[in-house]
């Protein structure tokens, strides 16, 4: 083991896990590689560390948060806790199920912090380029380190890409779009609800950015909220002043006018409209394409890159599963770099295994189906390596009566609370209604 | 000259010059290299290249363009006129002084259509990295060609890079500014005036952009234009609705509060703190590395990169001359690549051109000064080139009637004409004067 070099690329949920997989094997006493974490932003935590900016960084990089002010959490934390570091040993106590964001990234900042990883990440430091080469089986990774403006290159015998992939938006073009006189953003770069209040708000997309980001402008004072689907309606129980249309067929000046006719004015056009797999540092020998979905192509376990396995991916899945599934990931990826788990030498074993992991996961169209699939693979994963096994059903479980939830009362599922599969116990009713709670700090948010 | 092969970087107005002086020569009977010219956007113009599109692109790239609707050109276009293809052979006749942004793609598309040159750019295609090897004295050029999503790499034996220094924001942080509940933007991301109409403005920054972006703000609406400084107001007779005030201390919520104690409500902070020099695709040996400024750092003749001269860069200065410049410099570096120009190979005597031109500019802080300084240098490439001489004096003297026009009224000044110095011919005065011209398209503008 010693001697081995590892580069982590991105320091997010996934990233994190992955270093906080290493270290727990070191603190076992076992050998561990040296790791060293690339991280584009001036601190950690990815998507989940806030920022004002939109579009390119003080550093001139594109902005990698996609998230807002007063964003909670839109699914249970009981879905997606560690096992290894619950929410009650990170604040001393239960708390309600769907945190805010600062909350959130607390509990991911915290489990770190008490593993003692931050050398090992380093920080302002963007990922320019990486190479495979196959005559010394390195890859050559190079990077702009924007603290002292310098480039320069190191090699590695493994390169575990985990940037995400919630960062570079889907933008498409409708017609009149280069002339709406409003305000036009895609969801990547929506920050402030308030600045929506009174308005007129138009929410292109289907999905949960769409449904959360109409949510936040309708709790913040929007005037009214209109949502167009290409393929079907959300169909939840919107309020009265949220209207759900098919899809648009243009803009002129500020009315947007929908295929089935009718037409709305509106101040502003928020494109929900999703995010691309988008690797601007890799060559086509290394580089995923994959749809946003389940069973990722190309990935031998979800996570080795099948046409060069020294190559990992983590999170390129669509997700129900987060955080705990990062971690099923991480751990698998460490005992595959430190020999504990081999991966099949034969290509075709690994192209077998993703077929068979796009076949299941085409099987069924069924949400319940899904979510249990997606258990299933992090049970997979899970049972190969030391990572503290959970109650993945009971998760699940978390996952089905959330969509229940939502089903009764859009505006009122935030309300409910979930019992923990770590600890096993209840979270708290949080002490406000969640369309009621203005304030998103972490300050209020404990005060149960 | 056969077998040598050329990379241009950016098919803006600098790299459009360059391909017309590769053409121009060849024209002439002269056999020139192989000319290939990566533009990372779907058509030529560089920033003249209107898109509605902020942010991220549509392929995931930083949106290049900086330029909003209903720009018109900030300086008389007298200034900037190519001396081998003048406003009236484009036309068919003379147009009036300060063309909207669709006047002036035109024109400069106009001259490299009729050179034919289109075939020479490679669309869409983004550049990832730029290496230089020592031992065959050959530049490798890794891309990204969006329209396959297929990486590769290809060897050169100069690059010119002509990717400009107005497309990678300098954006400043201000305290408030991550709780700020307005909108906040820099220049770079401004797109329509008629977004902030009816709204109080701040407009932070006293150059061009907040000159321009708060000028067209007021023409279509805007409630009232804050602009603040940090060395010195802009001074010009502002409307009544627009207030100058000196530098932002900080906001709250959404009232803004300035080092002079005094405090504003704003809806919408408009950033226009500048541009950076900014290459993601140059290794340290290979990057500029220079403040905004007439005598470009490490620059000789302030083009040839003095740490290796096969390198070179176009466009780089601060910019009072704009693309007849560009044109001196495209000219000069063709003959330089064909061996008409020798380089030194003496090192210290590029950095002593370099001092020189330093030393010079900063010899006298005067406006004057700075324009016949650039003038002055026009001069002297275009002595050393065929590029068509013409009256840079002239030109310069439209520079010094514009300053004197905008310091009578600065919502005015564009109502003004000034006689072309490439066919001596006077512009016409506007039909309408620009505070109420609201329709910028070329259809407009042209029927004088």
């Amino acid at each position: 083991m010693t001697g081995k070099r590892i580069a982590i690329i991105g320091a997010g949920p996934s990233g994190l896990a992955q270093l906080r997989a290493f270290q727990s094997a070191a603190a076992k006493g076992e050998e561990i590689p040296e790791i060293v974490c690339f991280e584009k932003q001036d601190n950690w935590g990815g998507l989940w560390n806030y920022t004002w900016r939109t579009g390119l960084d003080e550093n001139g990089e594109p902005v990698h948060c996609s998230m807002y002010r007063y964003l909670w959490s839109n699914g249970p934390k009981e879905g997606l806790e560690f096992a290894d570091y619950s929410f009650e040993e990170h604040f001393g106590k239960q708390i309600a199920s769907y945190p805010p964001r600062a909350v959130l990234f607390d509990y991911i900042e915290g489990r770190v912090k008490k593993a003692g990883v931050r050398d090992w990440v380093r920080f302002n430091t963007a990922v320019r380029w990486v190479e495979f080469d196959e005559d010394s089986g390195l890859f050559t990774v190079t990077v702009h380190d924007h603290a002292k403006d310098h480039v320069y290159s190191e090699t590695f015998d493994h390169v575990i890409v985990a940037s995400g992939h919630f960062s570079v938006p889907n933008v498409p073009h409708y017609p009149g779009f280069e002339s709406f006189n409003g305000r036009l953003l895609h969801a990547h770069d929506f920050r402030d609800a308030r600045e929506f209040s009174g308005k007129d708000i138009l929410v292109m997309g289907s999905s949960y950015s769409a449904e959360d980001i109409g949510s936040q402008c309708w709790k913040y004072g929007a005037k009214s909220i209109t949502s167009c689907y290409r393929s079907a309606p959300m169909g939840f129980h919107w309020p009265d002043n949220w209207e759900e249309k098919p899809a648009l067929e243009r803009v002129e000046g500020n009315t947007a006018y929908f295929i089935d006719g009718t037409s709305k004015h509106v101040d502003a056009i928020i494109l929900c409209t999703g995010y691309k797999h988008f690797f601007n540092f890799l060559p086509d020998d290394l580089r995923l394409k994959t749809a946003n979905r389940l069973a990722t192509a190309d990935l031998y376990k979800g996570v080795v890159w099948v046409h060069n396995p020294k190559l990992f991916y983590l999170g390129m899945q669509d997700q129900w599963f987060t955080f705990n599934m990062f971690d099923a990931q991480a751990w698998w990826v460490r005992d595959a770099i430190m020999g504990k788990i081999e991966i099949p030498a034969d290509k075709e074993t690994l192209l077998e295994d993703v077929r068979e992991r796009e076949t299941r996961e085409e099987a069924d169209p069924d949400t319940k189906y899904a979510i249990t699939y997606q258990g299933d693979y992090i049970k997979e994963l899970v049972a190969e390596t030391d990572y503290p096994s959970f109650d993945i059903d009971g998760a699940s479980e978390a996952f089905f009566e959330w969509k229940k939830h939502k089903a009764k009362d859009i505006m009122a599922f935030r309300d409910n609370c979930y019992r923990s599969v770590i600890t096993g116990s209840m979270a708290p009713v949080h002490h406000t209604p969640w369309k009621d709670a203005l304030d998103d700090s972490m300050e209020s948010y404990l005060q149960n």
